[in-house]
């Protein structure tokens, strides 16, 4: 089974590939760019969202929904937002198929064209503005804080399996504010809910900061983001929140009275994760068996297998592993018995290693004579026999120590692929080694550019929380003075 | 604020249309048949999501999620289901817009047309049975059962907040299985799974039946349905399940080995519920001062107002409120307490009742002295002062008490509201008149159609657990012998 996959030191890029296929987590539908979520991999992404979800609503925000489609004249309105999004998107033309005259199945039906196009949503802030200037007169009705769990489109070239596909599942939410500090505040208070989420839930160590001004939500002041590190040394931006000032206030005249009684355009935020998380999640802490899984997450936190030869071993065994079950299942844990006659324990094992399973346990006949279990973990592929005494208590704590050795192994990988570098020439040579670099910068885009063309690496963010480093210095490319270091990577 | 809502018996389709829009749950959205669903609506069809997922998954279904566009081609595949779906549909044809070349703003690229046209999903069956046929080799692969919950587009020309709109949200759940009995079986599983939620948590009385062929899906060899009626005795399709036989198998080449070696084309049904419940919801419960929401789907299920004139006054009675507020909300209720200081207890009042929130808690200085409360019932619109004391167990109590009298109240009006007819003059006179009409047919899509083109009646269900009379007798158009009586209805 394991067998199958690529070796991460082979081809990163097919190990990958492989694993999201074997493991049963999605594959490519016969829509070019478009993927489908297979049952084991949509689990995962419901445990994202059922977490996320609960945490939005902590904060005062409120699920809606809002349409598909947007019509093309709202994307000229906000004059970056058109470049960033209008280009490569879903359009559609008419609304109407008929009987093909010639009797080759159906065609377009002429006579059907829209009056105006329709864009498949590539993101709302346009249709959602456009609604919220309904909905706001007086600063009574401010704050808005609304978020949707969507699908969106994005006609991408080249897609891969959840980090880069043409339609992708996402949450966007989009608030509306009296301030300009309340939106600011509102930002940075979601880019935090997403930096807890990623390490407590999906263990990821991620870095907070600011985008530079080139990688910027088109049509956002600013836009914080969580940068992770994968195994191979490239930076994931794993999600984002925007500080969009009054820009697409003032495109879709959305205004509201204050307390003085005086018009004032109102201030906005946007925030967004998507269906790229599985891909951080999974490359982050895979490995060449297949996919580990935080128990956090893991739509199957326990697996057992039982070993036996004769049926009436099978039926002691069952009845047993039934036991610990349930009393697992009402200690809040997911578990499932693979009681499959048709295949052997060890392809089972394989199976679940695959499929990142935190924990193993394996029974025969002997442990249930002597009262044992085998206990495996997934993370670190450790093997022990224990006494079935207490067996659940310690499976509880070991889940919790599995989550946190996870995050552990993940931290320790970053801190030993972040380093300081001032001089070009190394620069030049170690940011393709898979590297976090932290370099002085002259806060310019022209130099950011010069070094993105240079060596494909992009300022990943300039650190606000781990990493940070003000100090005087001097730019590693063009030498102009720097006020402080900003993290440099290869993205994905 | 219940002045603003047109009176039922003025114009039944106003008030519906009013209703919506004044209780915030949903609106029109700048395009065309699509619409916004707001806070307060989606916070409803939140519970029904929650409430239904867990339902189909404790039938063994797991979600996956399947590609918005499917090639045009795919719908010829299926010869009914093409007539059915493919028509009146959104076509995206192009993936790029460009800056037009004169200026105003962007245009389509005419150099970006798809070589094969994509068409908004209206239903996933084609696509979905594509990718099963990669799934299914053996018997050992079967059963499959996945649902989605997504969005679909079917170019409406009328459209109706929930009840008919071009976009809406539903779930589709498409499973395969192995035999034409085990088919039958889910599709007859799932109706009942839609029956019980309609009729425990929406409160909502509905006829489960089969479908005749004129009403089936589109490329089913059996619908079965929930219908129900609304407060105008028009009948609303709630709900269906299909047996689709080897369709779609055939058209998508879906072969499995049985455990005998032979190849087998594979047996499917789907099933699927939309935001068309909230309409249903809506119509059936509510009344002249507003919404009317059964505790079970309430997004608040207690609302408690102060009564004051003085700040002290206030704050010694919202202190007394959250005491209460607590209690509820550790016993599972949803409670808000309305301390806004701009309005009136009046129009609290009103707009409460125009939202449907089962209880209102009302408390002033008095109350507070003596250890009362004033307990008003949203569907009855009773009003008591209590004790305080005890006070939370009653409302536990009410709560259901509610739950239930909106049903009874609900099936009583139907029953009396359904009546066996067996002329066809008479036939004629009362179908208009808001009933549900038990008659006889002879079975042919022939009369079915010749007694919708004079009635615009249809026959709602051949009914299978409510309203079963299997007897013969002639039909009431034809005059040709039939087996028994089905609903027929004027439907939404």
């Amino acid at each position: 089974m394991a067998d199958q996959l690529t070796k991460r030191s082979e081809n990163y890029s097919q190990w990958y590939n492989d694993l999201v296929l074997k493991a049963d987590l999605a594959e490519q539908s016969a829509v070019r760019g478009c993927m489908v979520i297979k049952p084991y991999g949509y689990a995962i992404w419901e445990k994202m969202q059922r977490i996320l979800d609960d945490k939005f609503k902590a904060t005062g925000a409120k699920n809606a929904y809002f349409p598909l489609f947007i019509p093309k004249s709202f994307f000229s309105r906000e004059a970056e937002h058109v470049a960033g999004f209008a280009k490569e998107c879903a359009v559609v033309t008419h609304h109407r198929l008929m009987n093909d005259p010639n009797g080759n199945g159906v065609v377009v039906d002429p006579e059907a064209k829209l009056e105006e196009e329709l864009i498949v949503r590539p993101t709302s802030e346009t249709i959602i503005w456009n609604t919220y200037k309904n909905w706001i007169t007086s600063w009574r009705d401010l704050p808005i804080m609304c978020n949707q769990w969507c699908n969106v489109v994005r006609w991408e070239m080249r897609t891969r399996l959840f980090l880069r596909t043409a339609e992708f599942l996402w949450q966007e939410g989009h608030t509306a504010h009296a301030t300009a500090e309340e939106a600011q505040e509102e930002a940075k208070r979601m880019v935090h809910v997403y930096a807890d989420f990623a390490r407590n839930y999906m263990a990821l160590p991620v870095i907070i900061g600011h985008k530079s001004p080139n990688e910027r939500f088109a049509g956002a002041l600013d836009t914080l983001t969580i940068e992770a590190m994968m195994q191979d040394g490239k930076a994931l931006q794993a999600g984002t929140s925007h500080f969009l000032g009054q820009n697409f206030a003032k495109s879709f005249d959305v205004t509201y009275t204050d307390n003085e009684g005086k018009q004032q355009y109102v201030w906005a935020t946007s925030w967004g994760v998507s269906t790229r998380l599985m891909g951080a999640l999974i490359m982050a802490h895979s490995d060449d068996n297949g996919l580990v899984l935080p128990p956090a997450l893991a739509p199957i936190q326990i697996v057992m297998v039982p070993i036996y030869r004769k049926p009436e071993e099978m039926a002691a065994i069952l009845e047993k592993m039934e036991q610990i079950k349930k009393k697992l299942e009402a200690m809040g844990h997911s578990v499932e018995i693979d009681s499959r006659d048709n295949l052997r324990p060890g392809f089972k094992f394989a199976e679940w290693e695959l499929k990142g399973v935190p924990v193993r346990l394996a029974m025969g006949p002997r442990d249930l004579e002597s009262g044992t279990v085998e206990v495996h973990r997934r993370d670190t592929l450790e093997k022990v026999t224990m006494q079935l005494d207490g067996i659940e208590e310690h499976i509880h704590g070991l889940l919790d120590d599995i989550q946190k050795t996870i995050y552990d192994k993940a931290f320790a990988f970053r801190q030993t692929h972040v380093e300081k570098c001032d001089s070009w020439e190394e620069f030049k040579e170690k940011i393709g080694t898979g590297k976090f670099l932290l370099c002085h910068w002259d806060g310019t885009a022209e130099t950011e550019q010069a070094i993105k063309d240079e060596t494909k690496a992009t300022i990943r963010c300039i650190p606000v929380d781990s990493f940070v480093c003000e100090e005087e210095g001097k730019d590693i490319f063009s030498g102009k003075p720097s006020k402080g270091r900003v993290v440099f990577g290869i993205a994905y």
